[in-house]
């Protein structure tokens, strides 16, 4: 089946919810980190909690790679456990690696993230368009081929991200984000779903609603994975304008929100960590369906 | 000593040439890859006897890790040994990676590449800079601590480069790629060594000749990574450009022209293929000393 279609009928039978996997070493339960035999065996025995607390309840888990790459080959390892196991558990697993290059090279990536097998097969994967159409084409044609979906960074959640993003280009008056927008539509429309939704999905950040309103408008069919939600500052109405009138379209992602609210949630700690978990899951859930 | 000043040395003792270990799997010659135990040992044991026949000619080599990371695991391990010969065998190493975050993120990134220890641990990093300023900053910091170097892209060497990149951004009528360029020259400020160059280079294709007169103006300390010459088309007097009238000023890559040299060069096979690759690097040097 088609990725956005696998998508939004999990979406549609448990949340719009992305649990970003994020395993920053230090915040991981002491205890966690002394019985691991490594400090990548540490990464994904918390992932596993993670997974484990939240499975039923979210359709997609977004490891974020760097945080796996840090470690190098034992991190690495840990992130291939960690794909299998999110698969294991029903999970879709979205690879968060916003990789590009040109056509060859993002041959290659495709290989890497987005083919049926391998230590990184994933459901999905982030990826920057700098490059433009030739270095997309390979990832596109990966989804097309073994369905599977790709993200395309539009308006990052980051402060600045106007640097280029926010500049008007040639006569047309619209923002850099904008016109990455219109390639996105473009790009995605052979990939339309019996959802409605495409394939190819794109990046937008929770910490800019605005944007995010008109970026709805130009791309109807386009899956938003919206980042920014919780630890960077986004709440419910800033997510709003990211959904459709159908309450569909988007994934709101939370990392730190989730994997740490053992840290921040009120009756819970180290030893509780999954069930804090899967508390700010079923918070974020509540918080999410009182806007849309 | 800072990144900038140790490749500028190096380039003037032996040539301004970057080789690019990017090994295409089924283009590796079959007895190596039969004897290896596994794709990434072959890898490896290709990347060694390239590294062994250029290591005295040239100052750096750019393994493109999506080569790597498409057989997993195994390719990662073949990378880390990769990383280790070049260093061993006195070579500066150029993890071509093109990563790209915000801010938390990209630290990750500066950790597994420009850290002084670590599996990946290399010399300099390219990296996207989509996200702006504070995507880059971990990395320019990383850069002043650990004598590190960043390579950002400006005008890449890819046929769809103007799709975003050519676009005119706001009243200043100047292309994205000059937009960038500006961020580079003033990112790199701090970063200019005894040499005159920054730390912080730019990627400039060799497919683009008119486009890099101009950004070396824009950009007059700053090391150009030259992609683009060879199999993508680019000659000597395509890069003629991207040098400054010191002669310096550019490392000009080549990959499949080197590596896979076997193929094309006369007088050479499979069983030669170390001694084809020593012979396209001689050439290469002459070609290029003939422009600059």
């Amino acid at each position: 089946m088609n990725f956005a279609d696998s998508l939004i009928n999990k979406i549609k039978s448990s949340s719009p919810i992305c649990v970003g996997l994020d395993p920053r070493y230090s915040q991981i339960p002491e205890q966690i980190r002394n019985e691991a035999p490594t400090q990548g065996a540490a990464l994904f025995e918390f992932n596993k909690g993670i997974i484990d607390a939240v499975h039923d309840l979210v359709p997609i888990v977004k490891p974020q790679i760097a945080f796996y790459e840090m470690f190098g080959l034992d991190g690495l390892a840990a992130l291939s456990r960690t794909v299998e196991y999110a698969k294991e558990k029903g999970l879709l697993v979205l690879m968060d690696a916003k990789r590009n290059d040109i056509g060859t090279t993002a041959e290659a990536y495709a290989n890497a993230y987005l083919d049926t097998t391998g230590d990184f097969s994933s459901d999905a994967l982030t990826v920057n368009a700098y490059l433009g159409y030739d270095g997309i084409k390979p990832f596109v044609e990966a989804c097309k081929k073994n369905n599977k979906g790709i993200f395309i960074l539009v308006k990052t959640s980051n402060t600045s991200s106007g640097d280029l993003q926010d500049r008007k280009v040639d006569d047309d008056d619209i923002p850099v984000y904008e016109l990455m927008a219109h390639f996105v539509d473009s790009w995605g429309h052979d990939l339309i779903g019996k959802s409605g939704y495409s394939s190819v999905g794109a990046v937008v950040g929770a910490t800019y609603p605005e944007e995010a309103k008109k970026l709805r408008k130009l791309m109807p069919n386009t899956i938003f994975l919206v980042p920014g939600y919780g630890a960077q500052g986004g709440g419910a109405a800033d997510i709003k304008p990211c959904f459709n009138k159908d309450g569909l379209g988007a994934i709101v992602n939370n990392s730190r929100g989730i994997i740490f609210a053992y840290e921040t949630l009120k009756g819970f700690g180290p030893e509780t960590y999954k069930e804090a978990a899967r508390e700010a899951v079923i918070k974020m859930k509540k918080d999410i369906e009182g806007v849309i």
